[in-house]
């Protein structure tokens, strides 16, 4: 496999937390939405798995930016971007949501924060949805302001968060929802604390706003963290696999709409919601869909995915996996693949050359976990 | 200063050209459009500088995607993006263009190609154009196609390029005018060659659309090119700088308008276009701007930048140096800086911190060569 260097700029810009995460031995960075996101410590991708799911982490995901749509039109372009009904949201609540364009193609699908009917942040994945907002506010000229606001986030994962957090924000935290935020006191600042992230062993989102403060709180978390082995961390590829969250631009992308992506719980067609994509959706649901993202097992000891590979049956090409990593829970490869129709309907056995090495697999559903 | 390795994903597209030029060695990466660009080949930046003054290197730059835009009211969308005047532009020109928003902020600035009234290629910087695009023709109901259509463009640059391309398309392209674009044979396939190129040494840029001929054509071009000792290679920080080729993202952003780019040139005021920001750029261009990139020259003898830098006078922030790097022809460390009203007016001197070392430098016209 070769191995290239990051070569930066003030283009793939950097966090507020860069210049620690570095100090703590970052050794690998992938960028999102322009930024430095960190991809791995040094540590094996095993050893830090198991760490994951034993104690807990604080992660530099700063990359997930914010976009901040305020005004009086606000509500309505939020809802005209993404066919998740928005229109009973409440201020407080995260919303997972497909974001897709007039095809129905996937743009991005982000968290969703509603303040209220006038002010709302989108968290997005890794594409510009702020320029897509713009030219639909333009377009259709909405009364509303759109900008990134200088928000970074840092995560607090793995099952130990709440002890930690505990001791810095006191037992009210324990309180807070799942998917639900809410601001909370650190020393002469608040930070807007969100129950979410993007890993399945529990934690929190920490939208920073006030730089200096959330320096001195990331700094804490690592003081008080010890006596819960906190070590700084990132999204996770075998824990995120395992637990099928997506990821946007692996896989899938404009060229996949919500139903084949399996979110069909965030696509609300049967009500008078005006948003982009309605009637192709309502087709496409109608004659069904051609595709769908799977899960597949390949019999495999390791994996280093780069791109698609296709997947075959008889030599015809029946799917392609787009993410894949070894699982140590299941000793061997799994994935998140893409798999027409009718051949995600079942586990069908496929072959597939990894290496030029030929090997087999199966199709399952996800999550794996 | 810290390394980092590029984590591989699918979402980091990989180019046409990859495979060939990891094995070529390429040894660091940016990311450009969700692509992997190549940052550099082992040589010292003074070497490859020195290599590609003097013969022709091939330059996988696939990650300059291609913006189609087709249809009806193609003119119109594209017009409307930017402040350049396309009303007269003639089929088989390209057209450098500062694309703004609203408020005249700069959102991209490709080369814009045209083939006809109604199908237009935007060669995009890096920002997801494609999204302000669609936001904007869905906004405003306009009779377009928009798509990323599969174009690798790789760029052949240096002082012997056109003998190595005459070799394998003939002196057919020596005519070839600067900012012409034209289909030129290569055994069964033809492919869109334009006179341009992200140096200031002279070249083409060969937008690939037939992969397999592509990857043939880009062996011919190393086989072919022994003679003038060709090269991979990539744009280059040192002759881009000298000859102030402003990269989107490092020098200027969102928050830039094209005058304060110094782009008055592709600004235009005088006649009835219909662009988005005009109002906005009458009204700065009365009032006169409050900030301008300007060229500086700092004494010292290396600089990493990754992030701005303040300049300052007497204590007081008087701009900020966006990219920077050691100039072997001026012996110091040359870069592009947004200088605030009045320091842009003449060169002045200022101080500056760089790795905790206090330095001078001075202000100065671009380009520098």
């Amino acid at each position: 496999m070769s191995i290239q260097v990051v070569s930066k700029s003030r283009r793939l810009r950097s966090t507020i937390y860069s210049s620690r995460i570095e100090k703590q031995g970052v050794k690998s960075y992938t960028i999102y939405n322009h930024m430095l996101l960190p991809a791995s410590f040094g540590d094996t991708l095993e050893d830090s798995y198991n760490h994951l799911k034993e104690y807990v982490q604080v992660w530099d995901v700063a990359a997930e930016r914010q976009i901040e749509i305020k005004g009086k039109d606000a509500y309505q372009l939020v809802q005209l971007m993404t066919c998740r009904d928005l229109s009973k949201a409440k201020a407080g609540k995260c919303y997972y949501s497909p974001i897709i364009d007039e095809n129905g193609g996937m743009i991005n699908d982000p968290v969703i924060l509603k303040f209220d009917d006038e002010r709302w942040w989108i968290s997005i994945a890794d594409s510009d949805l702020m320029l897509f907002a713009k030219g639909l506010a333009i377009g259709k000229t909405l009364n509303v302001s759109i900008s990134e606001p200088n928000v970074n986030i840092m995560a607090v994962q793995g099952p130990k968060a709440f002890n930690l957090l505990e001791k810095i924000f006191g037992n009210e935290i324990l309180d807070l929802k799942f998917y639900n935020f809410k601001y909370f006191n650190f020393k002469n600042s608040k930070h807007l604390i969100a129950r979410s992230g993007w890993s399945k062993q529990g934690g929190v989102e920490i939208y920073v706003e006030d730089t200096k403060s959330g320096l001195e709180l990331y700094d804490l978390l690592f003081e008080e963290g010890k006596e819960f082995n906190v070590k700084p961390g990132c999204p996770h590829l075998i824990e995120r696999i395992e637990g099928a969250l997506l990821s946007y631009g692996n896989d899938m992308d404009i060229n996949d709409n919500p139903l084949e992506c399996g979110l069909d719980k965030f696509v609300n067609l049967d009500n008078d919601l005006n948003f982009l994509g309605k009637d192709k959706l309502i087709k496409i649901k109608e004659t069904g869909i051609e595709k769908k993202i799977m899960g597949v097992k390949i019999n495999l000891d390791k994996i280093n995915l780069r791109s698609t590979i296709d997947l075959k049956i008889d030599g015809k090409i029946i799917g392609e996996v787009r993410s894949a990593v070894y699982s140590p829970t299941f000793k061997k490869v799994i994935g998140i693949a893409m798999i027409n129709k009718p051949y995600f309907l079942s586990n069908h056995k496929f072959d597939i050359v990894v290496n030029d090495k030929e090997c087999t697999g199966e199709i399952c559903n996800i999550p794996f976990i």
